[in-house]
């Protein structure tokens, strides 16, 4: 990964293309590289559709070596959705293939005159960037059968469905799976709609004939690789409850904990929990001959996704997440898998978040345009109505909180309007100091205290008081910082939160790669440099500390079944950021 | 003006209505009234449509006194549109009316259970709140024509069309002309989809058996009154040029100014200008048979409003304003008075407000969703969109933010997501200091140093350069929200400005009312209190420095003919507020 593309596509006469050194960027990675490129090169006050913005792409660390589990990408940019920074990762094969091209980043730049539709083809001779405007307002699916008959089945793709082309605050960038399907998405923060204004409706990547990267220390690498995996397959977390159940085992736990949002924000338990639990959608994709247990890229040990087929047998989407079953399902009061796993597939095809879809339908409805519970209206409204780009396709496309405003609804559910994934933040009052005080917007990914507050994972923070939870989301937030710049999966986190071994070997896998001795402060000052510029970039954009607050809502309202609301003070969330 | 009626919407049991003293209110009105009760008992983090929120309304200092043209009434609240603090403020009778009743402020607080809608009558006697869903969404002339033959002529209404009840952040308030029309809005910022938030249709006040307030000293208070009148009178702009031709006597000036932005901004001179001008419109109005002279409430002595009758001689709206004419005119690329006649008469009768309606089209239009200059498609979009609440008309209706969003267009022209009204920040380059600045966001009325940039009253800054206009729209920012206070119509700001006895009488006015000395100190240190206590708000609302910027494309996107940009930095905006 000593190089880096450069892609100005509002050059004069047509897109240029230019490859520079890495740099600091050779080491670096993920998110670390996203951040510190958008930090640096993108006016925090610029349109997040305009031709100041760049469209980051970065493969991890580890991307493209032989480490184990290390298939996540990274985008970043200014997001449309939240007005700040913005790095959304996925799975899939692009992060592994784009490194052993020996690329540390893709930067793209500017807007094309006109309204040409571009595709962007690399291997490891050239790049290649050209005009094909039959792919216009393709959804993923078939604009990835189509891609595949042109470039073969030995490439990775990242592309983007209709949403992006129409540029909506939801849209996502899909990344294949191994078997190609278009099902691993950088969804949050409406990165799909800037490679949309960049007019950029597929990216080809083409490792044939390239190595995977060799570490500088082969030996330390390998039995750091070897120690790191048996300590992931000995986790409970990762190594049996996400294989068997994938991320949907937590619908009984969190509904168990009373900290299932059921009907967007009302209740914390959801009597249909059970029957659209892990438990449940693993039955049933065994009996119906999907798959309960698959990786979403190669190199994958813990697999915790899965093949959804409909009731012919046929695929119908991949195992859908947690958090897509939940806002889909519980938010929405739904409880049909079937109407769950369609909206999947709709989402990924159109090529949108479903966290933010499907929070906004949940607003929707409790703004009065659907039932509580109406499968078929809910299915309506995102095939045909975002899927179509229809005034109200784009109102719910523009997400949760333009939602809420369209419709006049008391009760939204989002920071710096990016919605609220499953987890309500008065039961679960670590997770709620995350949403409120991450860079990105509400997002649990960002620093996952569900871990330690239900999943006691990492240690034991009682979740429903607000002592202990700006520690606990502080040390979370600066580790993800640094594991969303490796390239490893955040779900290694388990295992080594709890397992300092397995800590050291995902230390000792970074330093036998690049030859340094690594140490667990290394993470710290990475996670906290990281979180830094990202903040300082939203300071530009305009954020201040009003803007590191739940709704109020979540102040005033209390939550069944604890009644209780959230209770870390605004002093305290003000607290969080104290390493600058 | 002793008391103030107090009226809480969400009581157990249905609404509840409380008289208390003014107290320190008895002296004050309008916006320092209005903007010191939100400031004192409004959550600035509330949801603005929730129960937290009051919608407080007030008559001026001066209104429903002898005092000419005193009849501009305020209405405070947390703004729907741009989250903030928000007065906005109209003509009409209501001012008058309330003020005799002595209420120096409505506070309504609160939000009912269930989904009726209420009428709120008062007279001297008593307040009556009642339950009248017949009226529900009928827009606001024909709500207008109902409640006359229910109360009958000697009365004045607000109420609030279709859109308020829809809780649009456009909505308006309308308030009833002498003729009870309604066509006197509370415009800016979403006030209506407040009162709409409180499930209240129409305020019915009559003043019957009320006497005009009494002045302290009368024969001060009567001597400058007849000073006032005569400075009014005798000035150019005031005294010609407003009675004459309304407020779209300047569509002319702003033109060949080369500050009127057309084409959602693109450019600064209209090819179809002077087929719009104040001139052409008083013509036709007087071809017509209608009126190029009116008055928006009694004891007017500018008279700057008309009548606009159709082709076939019968009234179609009041005399569109110049903000109008111009954000459904030039702004669309529209030339024809009819079509912006007919604008205006559904923006006031679904009650929106025009300038937000417009820019809201416009955005649209940029967003291609119509051509630029197409009149009927544009009387599509408000009438049969916005005014049937169709999800389109949501999008429009959620103000030009919010089209902006929804079709991913660059050009965006808002300020605290309040659209920018009819002067170009690049050629007027003080008015573009208020826009950024003002805590109401961008609005002209805060702080209008178009007068001295382009009227050449109050002195001479050069438009077109960035030296001065901080100190200019300091100024007039201070001295606006002391008149906005008064209850005077803004329009006296140019006499006060250019003539000192003008000024002494404003002074000598409130004087000899209140029986105090007033002094231009006095009026300084009112308009600093008042804009401190609104910034105050905002801050704990969330806004920061970087909510006092003009959107990016003005220091970047080089306006035709003059070809310059917006020149203040960013640095200097920051010093406006320099007194706290």
């Amino acid at each position: 990964m000593d190089k880096i593309l450069r892609i100005d596509m509002g050059a004069a006469g047509g897109p240029q293309q230019s490859t520079e050194k890495a740099g600091e960027f050779a080491a670096l990675g993920g998110r670390a590289t996203t951040s510190t490129i958008v930090a640096k090169e993108v006016p925090p006050d610029c349109h997040p559709l305009g031709a100041e913005n760049k469209l980051v792409i970065a493969p991890g660390m580890l991307s493209g070596t032989a480490a184990a589990i290390s298939g996540r990408i990274s985008v970043g940019c200014k997001s449309p959705l939240t007005g700040g920074i913005k790095e959304s990762n996925a799975g899939g094969q692009a992060a592994q293939v784009l490194a052993r091209l020996g690329y540390a980043a893709i930067i793209i730049e500017g807007i094309p005159e006109g309204d040409d539709l571009y595709k962007i083809h690399i291997n490891k001779d050239r790049v290649e960037i050209s005009v094909d405007n039959s792919n216009k307002l393709l959804d993923n699916y078939p604009l990835i059968e189509k891609l595949r008959k042109e470039y073969g089945d030995k490439v990775a793709f990242m592309s983007i469905g209709s949403a992006g082309e129409r540029l909506m605050a939801s849209a996502s960038i899909a990344c294949t799976d191994p078997e190609l399907r278009p099902t691993r998405h950088c969804g949050r923060g409406g990165v799909g709609a800037v490679m949309g204004s960049k007019q950029i409706k597929a990216i080809i990547l083409d490792d044939t004939d390239c190595k995977n990267r060799q570490p500088q220390d082969a030996e330390k690498f390998k039995a750091a690789n070897r120690v790191f995996v048996e300590g992931i397959r000995k986790h409970p977390v990762a190594g049996e409850g996400l294989p068997a159940y994938g991320t949907n085992v937590l619908t009984n736990v969190l509904n168990e904990a009373g900290g299932y949002p059921t009907n967007n924000f009302k209740t914390g338990q959801f009597d249909g929990a059970t029957k659209i639990s892990g438990e449940s959608q693993a039955e049933l994709e065994i009996k119906r001959g999907g798959k309960a247990t698959h990786g979403c890229h190669r190199g994958c040990v813990i697999q915790c996704s899965g093949i959804y087929n409909d009731k012919d047998g046929n695929y119908l989407t991949k195992q859908p997440e947690y958090e897509t079953v939940w806002s889909h399902g519980g938010h929405c009061g739904i409880s049909d898998l079937d109407t769950i796993a369609t909206l999947d597939y709709w989402d990924d095809n159109i090529g949108v978040d479903t966290i933010e879809m499907g929070v906004a339908v949940g607003v929707a409805m409790d703004g009065g345009l659907l039932e509580f519970g109406d499968c078929e209206g809910a299915i309506r409204l995102v095939r045909d109505e975002v899927g179509k780009g229809t005034p109200l396709g784009r109102i719910l496309g523009g997400g949760a909180g333009m939602t809420g405003k369209a419709f006049g609804v008391m009760r939204v559910p989002v920071v710096k309007n990016q919605a609220l994934p499953a987890y309500d933040p008065r039961t679960v009052q670590g997770i709620g100091v995350t949403y409120a005080t991450s860079t990105q917007g509400a997002d649990h990914t960002a620093g996952y205290a569900v871990a330690t507050n239900i999943l006691k994972v990492g240690g034991d923070v009682d979740p429903l008081k607000p002592e202990g939870q700006i520690e606990l989301s502080r040390n979370l937030q600066i580790a993800t910082a640094s594991i969303d710049s490796t390239g490893l999966c955040l779900f290694i986190a388990f295992p080594i939160l709890d397992q300092p071994e397995t800590f050291q070997a995902m230390l000792d896998l970074l330093g036998g790669f690049y030859g340094i001795e690594m140490t667990g402060d290394d993470v710290v000052a990475l996670g906290q440099k990281v979180l830094t510029l990202e903040r300082e970039f939203n300071k530009g954009a305009g954020f201040g500390p009003a803007d590191d607050r739940l709704p109020r809502f979540f102040s005033t309202e209390k939550l069944p079944p604890h009644n209780i609301t959230f209770g870390v003070t605004d002093e305290e969330l003000d607290q969080l950021y104290n390493w600058d």
